[in-house]
């Protein structure tokens, strides 16, 4: 460590929070902890953090103040009645919310003579400070820059553009994928258990699929964009033949099946809609706002 | 190349079954190849097959037969007729199906003197013969280790054990995986792209948080083996309060929200069934056959 280490703010101190000043910390960053309850600072405190007794004195503390409450509404209660202590110091928000709340509080931030970042966590508390993880961060560049070495001791910091809410947006995204092959992930599971396969034998190679599954989304990415879908590798009709097939194996080994025959059922209605002999990328037709499916 | 390489039969050459003999002519393998539609064969004899005028005389002319058609309705159009050419041949049939069928036909090729293989494919057409690429055998070890170095033309062959039902079993399962993959990334990208995100832009990011999601799954893998989900990451209400967030996003922006309410159910059902501070391991509890549920 040769220059010292930027001095930091983390209010709250649940899971995630307690998770970021821990990273800090370990970068060797002066931090100063708030959190409602002040005794989950303790194990913080006793790895060096500085316990503020209350929100004004913690966002005093340092330049850089990061948050991670609950939601909106808790972050509100906590800065509002101190937001003055705000002024010319930088808000990174890494509290999950909609990207309307990340545009409102780039307004409110504004208002207050405060920088403003909005961030979305993409990992559990355990992968905080992984440098493989990442976090996602939208709104001012000038800021994201200023902080960005600061903000590698979380994990991987990557910034997506000028628009504030465009972090919430991909969060919510990107979790909607991850609850997906969850539960595709679980289906299978079930089904392939059901004849005595465990779980940790099945799953290395539903990760090793995952990778090639990884290249049909490249593939068909540009597809999306160009609204032009062409079935050369496997078209969606075939995949409802396909899918049949595992709706009954899954079906006669008492497995619920709702999840599959949903999938069946957005296939046929892309397929109802004239996408028969295109590429499963077509399903975003039947997904997309009426206005565009049709445009 | 040291050894001659062994000679290879391929009946059917739909896209699949011309792209797993061209496979095997570019490694050199003497290939004789047979369909019902005969100039399908074409271009493979341009690259050097030889084509066979019925399927006896494909299956004469080589001691490993490889068949790739429709379902195994066509199958046994093609073979049943000839059968008594199989003695002491090898099938493998990467002809898809259920574990059913599979289990059948070993059944089947034993009463004819024929060692038999069932296989599963786990890429498209372009993909055969990428080392990178799963293909899944199931039936006899010693036919899979007798034709391993010959199977490894088309992709990276896995034995999963003696059942001959594995294959296919494993396929359906990883096929439903890919599905709802496929299917969430659909939805997130239709969400980012209602706020003007290219897929192009999203689907890098996807593609590393699968990733992080991939570990999830290794992490999740023994919790479900046990019966047991420690919560101690992210828990099940937890999810239930954050799909919301997706839900109102999507649904604000026009985005069919049938998936997500559809996994926000799941997640609800097993809160009701008392896993609300589980990990989401334990919605596996609701899509198990009841017996196990409740045992
Ligand atoms: N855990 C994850 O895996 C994860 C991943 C990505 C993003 N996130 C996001 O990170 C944020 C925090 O999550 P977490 O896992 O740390 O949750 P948590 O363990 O439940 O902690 C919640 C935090 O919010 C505080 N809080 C709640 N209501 C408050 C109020 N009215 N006034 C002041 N403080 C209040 C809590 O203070 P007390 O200690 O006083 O209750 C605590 O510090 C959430 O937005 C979550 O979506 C979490
Ligand atoms: N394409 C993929 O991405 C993929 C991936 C994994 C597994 N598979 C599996 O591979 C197998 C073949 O798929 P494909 O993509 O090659 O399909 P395809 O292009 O439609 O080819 C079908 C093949 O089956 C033959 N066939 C159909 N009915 C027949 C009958 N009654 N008698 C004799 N031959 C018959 C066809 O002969 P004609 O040429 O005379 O019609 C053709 O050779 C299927 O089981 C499929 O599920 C395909």
């Amino acid at each position: 460590m040769t220059a010292p280490q930027q001095a930091v703010t983390v209010l709250g101190l649940g899971q995630m929070g307690s998770a970021l000043a821990a990273a800090l910390l370990d970068r060797g960053h002066p931090t100063t902890v708030w959190n409602r309850t002040p005794d989950k600072a303790g194990p913080l405190v006793e790895r060096g953090a500085r316990a503020a007794a209350t929100p004004q004195e913690a966002i005093a503390a340092s330049p850089l103040v990061i948050a991670c409450v609950l939601d909106y509404e808790a972050l509100h209660t906590v800065v509002d009645p101190v937001a003055d202590a705000l002024r010319g110091r930088t808000l990174v928000n890494l509290t999950s919310g909609s990207p309307e709340q990340a545009r409102e509080a780039v307004a409110w931030a504004g208002s207050l003579g405060a920088g403003y970042l909005d961030g979305a966590i993409m990992t559990t508390p355990p992968g905080v400070g992984d440098p493989a993880m990442m976090f996602l961060y939208s709104g001012s560049e000038e800021v994201f820059e200023t902080h960005r070495p600061t903000l590698a001791a979380l994990g991987d910091p990557l910034h997506l553009g000028a628009d504030p809410g465009l972090a919430s947006l991909y969060d919510a995204a990107l979790l909607g994928l991850m609850w997906s092959t969850m539960t595709g992930w679980l289906h299978g599971t079930a089904l392939v258990g059901a004849e005595g396969t465990p779980a940790a034998a099945f799953t290395p190679v539903a990760l090793r699929w995952l990778t090639a599954v990884s290249g049909f989304l490249t593939r068909y990415a540009p597809q999306v964009d160009a609204g032009h879908y062409p079935g050369d590798d496997a078209t969606v009709d075939v995949q409802i033949a396909a899918i049949d097939h595992l709706i009954h194996a899954a079906g006669a080994r008492g497995v619920d099946n709702a999840l599959p025959e949903l999938l069946k059922a957005m296939m046929e209605k892309a397929s109802a809609a004239g996408h028969g002999q295109d590429s499963y990328a077509a399903v975003i037709e039947v997904l997309r706002p009426a206005s565009r499916a049709e445009g």
